[in-house]
């Protein structure tokens, strides 16, 4: 790797965790400055814009929970089983860390971008489609292998995020691990019903 | 009314939209002295700090949406026709309205604030713990009357506001109803089936 390739990648994952904690829209030039040790012309060499470098820090973020989705899916069975081990990869030492600093990257630039800057918002739906798509995906098959009732796979899989989304809200804002818990225990029952 | 303070009411107002959808901590000060008319100086008089403008204008915000659970709650009998209430607030127009421009401002200011700045995010508890309060209030009534099997009111409490929440953030971030209506149906069932 040339040394350009390399910081500017060094750029990208410091500004990763410092926008998802300080705002990808709030944080101030200054702060990526400080944090990654260099003047804005050091920082503006790898990058067009501020907008490009929020987008590279924000896909780097998600690349990283995509991954590990990946994995917590590997080798299960049935979509039961899938749904249960998305749930429970949020009791992982790491994700318990990344609600408490930061919380969801999605969510988080949903929040900032929704109703102020069309860019950022258009990469916020992207991964919000994506995330929902994959619960949407596993409900599917659990419907179709008759693990599940018929019913609509896009509905239940958006209460599903929805409520994922709201217990991570809560629980970095008190940090306090309860509401989290309170909610993967209703979804985990919910998904061991059936959804019925 | 004195000039004074009826020009101080006007900012609060005029922040409290413009910080609720451009957002509580990235909204620079040239963006209030365009929205309320006024120069720097003018805005200044009538507070102390920034910090002090947003506090009030989320408490602004907040203290409409509270009058509207007020209203929604009067002469409701038992519990489940007072929580079918102000789930079905949600759907009334202005409310409607509300979550395509801005969202929940007690969302907005804690996604915000959480990581960020403790001044603001212990105006954002108050007001979550308030709300959580609430439905707890009217939970914790119904399993008293019996009208709910027994549980921890808190924690049907928070997996409610969770689900209301991630709702908003989705429906706001595709301006499209339907996730908040599938977040609705869902929770509607829950309370007829007595949270079973």
């Amino acid at each position: 790797m040339k040394k350009g390739e390399a910081t500017r990648r060094r750029i990208v994952a410091q500004a990763a965790g410092l926008l998802n904690t300080q705002g990808y829209r709030g944080t101030p030039v200054s702060e990526i400055m400080r944090v990654t040790g260099l003047r804005k012309g050091g920082i503006y060499r790898h990058f067009d814009s501020r907008t490009t470098l929020t987008l590279e820090a924000f896909e780097h973020a998600v690349a990283a929970k995509r991954e590990r989705f990946r994995r917590a899916l590997a080798g299960r069975a049935t979509a039961t089983e899938a749904l249960l081990a998305i749930l429970n990869l949020f009791r992982e030492e790491d994700s318990h860390d990344e609600v408490f600093r930061g919380g969801c990257p999605i969510m988080n630039l949903a929040i900032e971008s929704d109703d102020a800057d069309p860019k950022l918002r258009a990469a916020a739906r992207k991964a919000m489609t994506e995330l929902v798509g994959a619960f949407e995906h596993l409900i599917a098959r659990g419907i179709r292998d008759g693990e599940f009732p018929k019913g609509d796979a896009r509905t239940r899989a958006r209460v599903m995020v929805a409520s994922l989304e709201g217990g991570v809200m809560l629980s970095n804002l008190f940090k306090d691990w309860a509401p989290m818990e309170n909610v993967l225990a209703h979804l985990e029952s919910h998904v061991r019903n059936e959804f019925r």
